[in-house]
């Protein structure tokens, strides 16, 4: 494909794009693509070229929120207290579930079902950020041995879900995110 | 209308709501009422009056699911342990919530949002059942004082929410919940 081309698919491919963020973000795992194609003025086999599931759709939308995400784990990750930095970055995965409608669901799709190789799987690279924060609150005694980041951030995304039809999402989601982390013992 | 028409009517009904209640177990809240039309032999607009939204579906196939977790609260008010007695109903809601994939979303759609005077809200229903489960469990000094009954079904609703596409639902529902119930501190 000559130079023109390219230059033109990937402009193209950058407005089905935007068209499609502007769309979860409105309407989150049920945005529909046929709607994503009239806005963006292309064909729905177009759309349906670049995203060939509505996983790899959420999961493009997602990838700025996951990336901001990876960045802040880094830069938690030099924090003295390491329980408090894991619950501080859980606490971000918590907002950003909350306001990008999309990411739940993006991360809610078992990657199982999905190509094995596929790089760019949400999840996966969310996990990959966590883990050092997750280890090193085990090592210093902070946290339960037991828990993975696959679990916690599953019960973040469940959150999530579960609180987005009703008024003041937000509030509902972080003290969820707290009930969860304190468990239902009477704290002394 | 003449008893002829009124048990017509009836029966008609019945159909509709077989069908629904299918077609939820299948599909989950995507259940598409058009479908539920074709296969219950009526017209869309039919299925639409017995139903005005997603959500008055959804609470109507779940009828049976909220009864059995009521009448299961009532047997369970009679247990010495109180944090038993309600963990296990919680139990309960999660199993019903990750076999039954209507009950979550129908739980997951907020009352607020509904006709206020509207009796069968399912959640309403779920929350008075657990109301005494949960207050005797807070007046023994074994549950934290601030839980509300609403918190622990939205959790629930969120964990059968997020573990639904993936392979093993029930055993990953399961641990999420035991997780959230035991909080991340280590257990001594």
């Amino acid at each position: 494909m000559p130079e023109s081309q390219r230059a033109d698919a990937r402009r193209n491919y950058a407005r089905i794009l935007a068209v499609a963020e502007e769309e979860v973000a409105a309407h989150g795992a049920d945005a529909s693509l046929e709607q994503i194609a009239r806005t963006a003025g292309v064909g729905s086999a177009t759309v349906r070229r670049h995203f060939p599931t509505r996983q790899a759709l959420l999961e493009a939308v997602s990838q700025h929120r996951i990336e901001a995400l990876r960045v802040r784990a880094r830069d938690l990750s030099g924090e003295s207290d390491s329980r408090k930095a894991l619950l501080d970055w859980l606490s971000d995965v918590v907002d950003y579930c909350v306001s990008a409608r999309g990411l739940a669901a993006a991360l809610s799709y078992d990657d199982s079902g999905s190509d094995p190789v596929h790089e760019n799987a949400c999840s996966a690279r969310l996990y990959d950020a966590a883990d050092p924060l997750l280890d090193r609150a085990i090592r210093d005694g902070v946290v339960a041995k037991d828990v993975t980041v696959a679990e916690l951030i599953t019960l973040i995304v469940g959150i999530a879900l579960a609180t987005e039809h009703g008024a003041d999402a937000a509030t509902r989601a972080d003290r969820l995110f707290r009930l969860a982390v304190a468990g239902l013992s009477p704290q002394i």
